[in-house]
């Protein structure tokens, strides 16, 4: 028996892999290395369980042959364009790489007869949420951002995918994730600025959004966790800590761990960018109930991260 | 100034056509023909203010040269895959003309400068709705047809075009839609079998399924005023009669407006097919509120469904 990871060589979709091989499966990783660092799978590429395969989203046909090499537990579809921002510049990135490639990833599914998928979904998907914290069960949401339509839409074809065909499936709406690999995100921008210029610092927005994250490790926990104990045709989870930050205050972190004392320049509005939510803060219950517990704290995850990035600068390069 | 229809030749499609052509307005309709029929468009077709491009909603370069032929104010996306029962047959035909189709809309509005779109969706977007009548900010819903999928991922992204790209939107989210042109749907079935075999008649399911229902002139009617008094940058509302009916009620109306006491034989089980709901009925309040009436019943709606049908035999030649 063997598991299928998309975007296995991105930042969670390494952890991941690293984790599966931990207890004893054959995994096939597929990546198209867009974003995804070869270096990220240096340790399973040294594992005779795991076998990786080249290729992209858009491609079914290639999807289907790497499905076809081993016998397919699970797929964990982690494969997305995760860029909110860029959304506006290139509409078709979102489009093309978080719904038609969930397409083609249950086509190829559906085709090779595998039944079982786990979704990295977004707490995107609410867009400006009518409830906070916000349950799995809100009020229908108007989509802000092109990233959380596209991933709404993967959310959408999954869950029919269950009904007509079938299929199992776990989605997690994940807040934003942090730790060792991490590769874009407020961390990554501020530790890149703040190694070019100590001295000042350019936050978008006024520094007041709140967001929620959550560590790597405790994502990839929360996934196993969710798998093993829920079998509904479809299961939606949020995965994130219950507490949040202001942006200000990880500002704060993460110049105090990095021994700097910049100006800070806001470039102003309650906003980051175009569709960028001010308050992200998912209610937690549902995995909870589970027994799910994160084992690393917001302020631990960031420090984490600085650490990382500090000594692993040459993930900085590429934005 | 000039309206853009897709799907023109179509049931709805090419009853708004003719309406907005008496407001006395330049229309300009695109479709492909795969469902829409030229006969609809025989009065349009005679009219200078409207012209027709034959085109498919997969070519965007064609859909951008349509939306060049004339200044236009709002696009009216009503082209779709309408059969909700075929999508497991293929599921890439609800992706392809509902949810991709939909994103080469928003695409060539966007590079044209056009900011309005009116949206056909569906009840479907609902899947099995947690609240009946099922208002608009019900909870997010789990779906469960491929055809509902792809009018929730194309409802999505309508929705972030508005936030990121200052694009207005009005998504109607319809009951099922009866009266002349009526194509395709429970009543076209009836009558198409009871005209070759009057002594029997095969029922999806267990006849037992609750729809609501609505006349296309009502349809229309609602779709113009909301337009009208509303202006958020989404505006979404159920269209539907505050009213349901059951199959079988359904089915003695037709029987009487034929004139036929055919032996009914129920295929069984409580859905008419896979992702079908089992009970429709949407809270009509917010349209209500606006001052929208509708003038048909679903037994009037049914029984002109009925004699348009009989009157024009050759419709029922296509499925």
């Amino acid at each position: 028996m063997a598991h299928f990871v998309t975007g296995a060589a991105g930042f969670i979709g390494s952890t991941l892999v690293d984790h599966l091989l931990t207890t004893g499966v054959e995994v096939v990783g597929y990546d198209n290395f867009s974003a995804g660092r070869r270096e990220f799978l240096a340790d399973a590429l040294m594992n005779p369980l795991f076998s990786l395969v080249e290729g992209d989203l858009l491609d079914r046909a290639g999807l289907e042959a790497a499905m076809r090499r081993r016998y397919i537990d699970s797929v964990f579809h982690l494969a997305a364009n995760a860029d909110i921002r860029k959304g506006t510049a290139d509409p078709s990135r979102d489009i093309e790489q978080n719904t038609i490639g969930t397409f083609n990833v249950l086509e190829a599914m559906r085709t090779t007869g595998i039944r079982r998928i786990a979704f990295a979904s977004s707490s995107a998907v609410y867009g400006d949420a009518a409830l906070i914290p916000t349950p799995e069960n809100v009020a229908m949401p108007i989509q802000i951002s092109l990233y959380g339509a596209s991933k709404a839409a993967g959310e959408s074809l999954i869950s029919a995918y269950c009904e007509c065909f079938d299929f199992r499936s776990w989605i997690f709406r994940f807040v934003s994730v942090l730790g060792e690999r991490y590769t874009h995100g407020h961390v990554f921008d501020f530790v890149k600025q703040l190694r070019q210029d100590e001295a000042k610092l350019v936050v978008l927005g006024d520094g007041r959004q709140r967001k929620s994250y959550m560590h790597v490790h405790d994502c990839v926990n929360a996934i196993m966790l969710a798998m093993e104990k829920t079998g509904n045709k479809t299961n939606i989870f949020n995965l994130g800590l219950n507490d949040y930050v202001e942006v200000r205050q990880s500002v704060a972190w993460i110049t105090d761990r990095m021994g700097v004392t910049p100006r800070l320049q806001f470039t102003g509005g309650s906003r980051g960018w175009v569709g960028d939510s001010a308050f992200v803060w998912l209610d937690p219950a549902q995995i909870f109930a589970l027994g799910w517990r994160p084992k690393v704290t917001i302020e631990q995850a960031v420090c984490r991260t600085v650490d990382w990035l500090q000594a692993n600068a040459w993930a900085l390069a590429r934005d």
